[in-house]
């Protein structure tokens, strides 16, 4: 089950600005009515608060684990936005971060999901 | 007929921003003229109001069959936007939704349209 | 329901070898058990026989008004391709046939069925 | 010759925001220097005024003949592309209009003339 | 774990050559040494025998849960691929067989694995 | 109209094995039925005749003028084929020639048609 | 060398906004220091100035000859960018233009030179 | 190891606005970790400072020398990015400047980093 | 420098026809006259002798490092392409082997390079 | 001019089959009719003799002079073709040998001639 116990982070190496972006191209969960698997990719886009703030960034392979515990969870498209922006944005506190996440889709449609955490701007907001 | 009566509708489970989109890759409709099918992709791309304002999100199996139930109704690309955008937006009060459709066409002249509902950001309108 | 009585043809102009392909790319019919509409493209590729043995080419209005006659049929992947190639060859009598169905799938599988009527040539046969 | 009084129109069925775009992917029409054909891709991209305001839409097959009329025309890709401008926006009077002209090219120069009619809103004046 | 009681197959509907392939674009399993999961696409092409020689076709729901069986099992690239061919050779009993796998890979090296049942003939080969 | 005394030719300049292909992408002529424009790209490929032979190659500027002569012809895309295969290999008396017309093609069917002269190895065809 | 010199302009045919981009895909020129050639596509876009303003356009066939005069030229990137730039704009006095070049590179760098005149509107600057 | 005394400049050609972005696409590093190596491409993006203010520019080759400096250094990828920020900053003083490094990744994980020197216009900060 | 002792292999699995293919998409060796690095792609193509005969496949993660191990070598490309061959037909005396080198070149001029051991079926020879 | 006393060759490193292919992807001559340059893609693909029979290997520097040679040479695609089949036949004496030039073209016509030595296995001769 989703396991925001298994990130880890390392403090920001910059003094300057900074914009991290990670994209989780194996993503896949369980749909909660039909019991089949989902299938997407998890865009991650944030921008680390300064050294001076403490500023932290989220280490790849603890990353990794965090998505993998989604795979045999029941969840829906909206909820699994939601949670990884819930738990990215409490790990790191960052100055502001993105959440995309793009479903295959059933039945012939495609879903994207967005969520927020801070003013991004809107260079970065797609 | 068209039957807006079917789409079904669920609480959104966010309580910071967040944006949802929806590619129905598999539309088709008639021409009132001709009475050849149309086919074309229809995305939906909405900010539902946040769970303290009631907002909701509408479900992908009736969405599914509401755009099914367009198949055998003779009505222009134009009005099948506008109708689809009225019906939504009627389901679901969105802070915003746009509703965009792009046609395979006919006589070499691809079409697309756009209808609105509220105020899109422009990082969303095309 | 799908009718063969729509299709039309015309003598073939030519004297030597000659391969005629056509891509009809907004194919619809519905899925028998579970009523949901499918969607395809369907090739069609022939030689003809011969001006002096009396060889057709089938006539591009006409089968577009015989495959829009599946529309509302239930009708599963492998039967449409052996229908068509039954229909196609028995108003043709081509020197040989290929169709091929390529369908968008359902639930994360796509589908392409092959379907033959004379000896087709290794080139052509994909 | 271009030929506007072949264009029809249609009173818009919008209440609400509403952008329209057409992609005309076969036009011809002849230099006027060499004589030799030119080939491109037309786009127009227009908000109709509202229907309170008497707004109306370009009717499609009147449009395909409209750009059939272009095809023995020695005539300039600037004039092309001004010429066809002025004549939707006199034909609709639209609450903004961008004519866009995407020239396969000559001697390895492709070219591509944007015209406007009223404010063009920047997300669409590409 | 992988099940292959699951399969349903349904007989032919042809009686003329006939080739059939199904392509499974979301597939998981497990690596058994480092406990990662695994993401590839499953190619499933085979020609059923002849209705008179009792040929049957894999019935595609549960082809889909068939695949799914394999979502937590340990299981190498090879051994995922010679399965799949044994349960589906063993079910269909084809007049020839491919299984194709190609997986997204690790550590910068991508595979691709292909096993068969029968006499496939070259142009089917890849 | 279509007017193959527009066509040059050069003496091929090879003593050895020598295969050339000219792919017209700016083809356009009128449908006899319709009345209108077609657009298609129409391939040439062919293997002259050697220097002891006589063989010679078609002039690329007196090719563009002579597909530029079907402008305003009403032909069937069938007879577009066989007649610009008959108009070259009457010139040229080449070793083998392939004439592939790919059409834009109308109410959602495209066409591809094939005509050839001589023996075109496997290769070669298509 | 590069001449100016057959840059040739004609009257803008318009009397509302409109921009032109001309795109020359086969530019070469040779490095100063190594002697080898440069190969690139250059970009032009700009606004002509109205009519009233005595706006002119750059000829297509003198842009071409300007361009070819580069070839056997060693210059650096940087100094044709900026050559092409200050050449057409005195050439036509644009409301506005930008230049860019796009090199193929050398040694695993490829490079973008982007050089202004007057205010480029943000969403023609890239 | 990375050797930020390789790189060299020129001053700056341009007495007007002057953008350049060069894109290294054959960036090799080790992670730090597990000793595997990783490959990147590399952008960079600046605005020299004009030759009034002493604006210079980094020399292709030397870049080149500068970038295989990197080749056996054991770094992660937000260094690198910041690294490659500073050198290149401190090297020619630009009126702004963006650093972007997009890495193939690891266990199906790709990432991308920004690092900028000055105020990076909106359009050119993706 | 190359080490073919890292190379590691384990049995077949399987009874009948089999066909593995590993692309490593991360190579880079060093030009043994300029010193400058060398990035491509390796293709390895291979069938298995089978269990009965000892067949034996290499194991994926020592392909890695066998890889690997040319990163900081000088060799030509051709000298690489034989050396895999000759090292990878030694540890599995396969059926038939075929290794492709794709090169991202230098100075405008791309390579690639195919090495075989056995007979290689036509099919797969490309 | 075109100039072969350039090319220089090594003695192959195979003992085995070995085929190799140069991509030069920026080549460009004059049109001996109009002066206009003109610009292609030469492919060359080879099989050198083998050791024991003396074989050698076109060196790639050496290579690149050759095709600069032709930078300023009035010569037609045909002849270009078979000059650069012919000076590499004789300084290498393949196996085998393909030159296959892909021209950009003019007009709206892009040409591909294809010219070969000694016997071209099937797989090879496109």
């Amino acid at each position: 089950m989703p396991n925001a116990g298994v990130l880890e982070t390392f403090p920001t190496p910059a003094h300057s600005p900074f914009v991290i972006e990670h994209v989780v191209e194996e993503f896949t969960s369980v749909c909660p009515v039909t019991g089949h698997p989902d299938f997407g990719t998890i865009t991650i886009r944030f921008e680390p608060r300064t050294a001076a703030q403490g500023g932290v960034c989220v280490e790849l392979k603890s990353l990794k684990l965090y998505m993998q515990s989604f795979r045999n969870e029941g969840i829906y498209y909206e909820a699994v936005t939601n949670r990884i922006r819930d738990d990215l944005a409490s790990a790191m506190k960052p100055a502001w971060m993105l959440v995309r996440t793009d479903w295959r889709g059933r039945g012939g449609i495609r879903s994207t999901i967005r969520a927020t955490s801070g003013e991004v701007p809107a260079a970065w907001s797609m």
